[in-house]
């Protein structure tokens, strides 16, 4: 029987693909983690990453080609950081039709170079193609040290649940760009900011690595709920989250009162943010807390692991439901 | 002034990228080499490549799935092999239309799979996006010892030209997928095999690697002409081909003989074939030959570099004559 991609859906794809696979040796993590964790030698790893930019579904209104780059960057250094490793380079493969601007081209590469710059990482090299449509796809490597890398699968009941920012901005700042809805200056900026210049966060990867308080780890890119859920399958357990922890920004509270929206919805299924979402060991998280600060980051304790293997959240009122999965996925 | 990429073309374009870039201390070959060599310690250098296959311009008729597939592991494999590397890993990319039938994804990471395993490498990890066409983007890796890796542009005037094997066979098997040009099964199974099934040289490459004799090397996808420009411009010389000496098959003879067409235009500007074009340092032949038979390779030498930058054909009336340059590029 012919099976089109979009009668599976990406995760039944990729489940396929991947029982096709052998396993390598060298690697430290299973396929479908953030990153690839290949062993070199003297315990030293190499964590590669590839993510790809489709300009008609990935790049929303308003986004600069610089921008564009940038967030290329973003999204592939991103899951590096997520696994405890230092991002050190990016290959960059365009598929582009010839009548592309040559300045859109430059832009996008300026905004890869800047990005790259600013963690300490190169450009090594690229690919140029001819296509239709405009697709970017980058691939980040970085370096570990064995006992730092961090996977999704080691997650213990007792462990808190933590993560590294704020949830909730790109939901809204995505609504606002895509629905042309009007709000105040001050409640615009920071939400359509977060769309157009995400953050990954690296400082507090690699600190949160050097820790050793960290049991497992996965890049927000997905949404919260997502994140939750793919940490929950690999480790086999469960989360309990408690709304009244959960970082909030005013501007996404006031976004949610103005157009009598849910902000947990932005908070949870917004994606494209690239938070880190861990899980931190019993009695460790001074020590996570502590390296997390001294980099200047801030690390946030939202809940914790349970054994039963089910995504909950605590309501203020005492209340417990189930936090819903619907994470976007492609097909 | 609005210039797009096709009033530019491929090379022009990549010189204003490398322009903007910073160079990473730790790369050991200058960006635009066939691949990136970032040196890790204690002597060893990871290679790092990415080439994207855009279905549209790359797949001609009659490939398989399982073909594209493979030919995209080839594609990445052999520019690691042509800077004296192991493969040890792909991670691929995919642009795929919702409505892909589910077997062309998994035929083309079988084609994948199967010919990293041929090669000892394996698949590490991918990404899956949806899009207008189907464009597939693999990133190789491979290992090195740092004195064993051969850049582009260490080639000496009395160096001998090298190739690792025939040529002229994807172009002649083009032209009859393209033109459906009808000859006797004998010639055309082969040429078309060249072009559905090609071979990356990983042995040749490793061997020739460690032979500590070549001065420069690059691979020959791009046509055997633009193989030697490129070569000439990093090395800073030029080189003179021997019409006699160079290895052209029968079939690609016979070929040209029965369709009138020029058998120099298959071995000069075919393409998309996968041998190591190479320089020998001066009384280092047989040590490089020895070491390619060593393994089952083939070392064929049609030339030598000569200190003026040009790229010379000695006809075998003894007459004298420039190669001209007219390798695909894109844009």
């Amino acid at each position: 029987m012919r099976m089109k991609l979009s009668d599976l859906g990406e995760r039944r794809i990729i489940d396929k693909i991947i029982k096709m696979l052998r396993k390598c040796p060298q690697a430290l993590l299973p396929l479908g983690d953030d990153a690839a964790a290949y062993e070199l030698m003297d315990d030293l790893v190499l964590l590669i990453h590839t993510d790809m930019l489709v300009w008609k579904t990935d790049v929303p209104p308003a986004m600069s080609p610089y921008q564009v780059g940038r967030k290329l960057a973003v999204m592939n250094y991103s899951d590096i950081a997520a696994k405890g490793g230092k991002p050190v380079g990016i290959l960059v493969s365009f598929a582009l039709p010839s009548n592309t601007d040559m300045n859109t081209l430059l832009e996008i590469m300026r905004g890869i170079e800047d990005y790259s710059k600013s963690v300490g990482a190169y450009v090594l090299g690229g690919d140029l193609n001819e296509s239709n449509e405009i697709i970017v796809s980058g691939t980040s490597i970085g370096l570990a040290r064995k006992n730092e890398v961090i996977s999704r699968f080691s997650a213990k009941p007792g462990d808190f649940v933590a993560v590294t920012g704020y949830f909730g901005r790109t939901g809204a700042g995505l609504k606002i760009l895509l629905e042309g809805i009007s709000v105040d200056e001050s409640i615009k900026e920071p939400l359509v900011k977060s769309v157009l210049e995400p953050n990954a966060r690296i400082k507090e990867g690699i600190a949160l690595a050097k820790s050793g308080a960290v049991s497992a780890s996965i890049d927000s890119s997905d949404g919260l709920a997502e994140s939750l859920y793919e940490l929950s399958a690999a480790s086999d357990v469960g989360f309990i989250i408690f709304e009244e922890k959960l970082p909030i920004p005013r501007e996404v509270v006031e976004f949610s009162k103005i157009t009598k929206t849910d902000p947990l919805e932005y908070v949870f299924y917004g994606g494209e943010e690239y938070e880190l979402v861990l899980t931190v060991r019993k009695g460790m998280w001074e020590i996570a807390e502590r390296e997390v600060r001294s980099i200047g980051g801030s690390l946030f304790q939202i809940g914790h692991v349970i054994e039963e293997r089910k995504i909950l959240l605590k309501r203020r009122d005492g209340s417990i439901e189930e936090i819903k999965r619907k994470g976007y996925q492609h097909f």
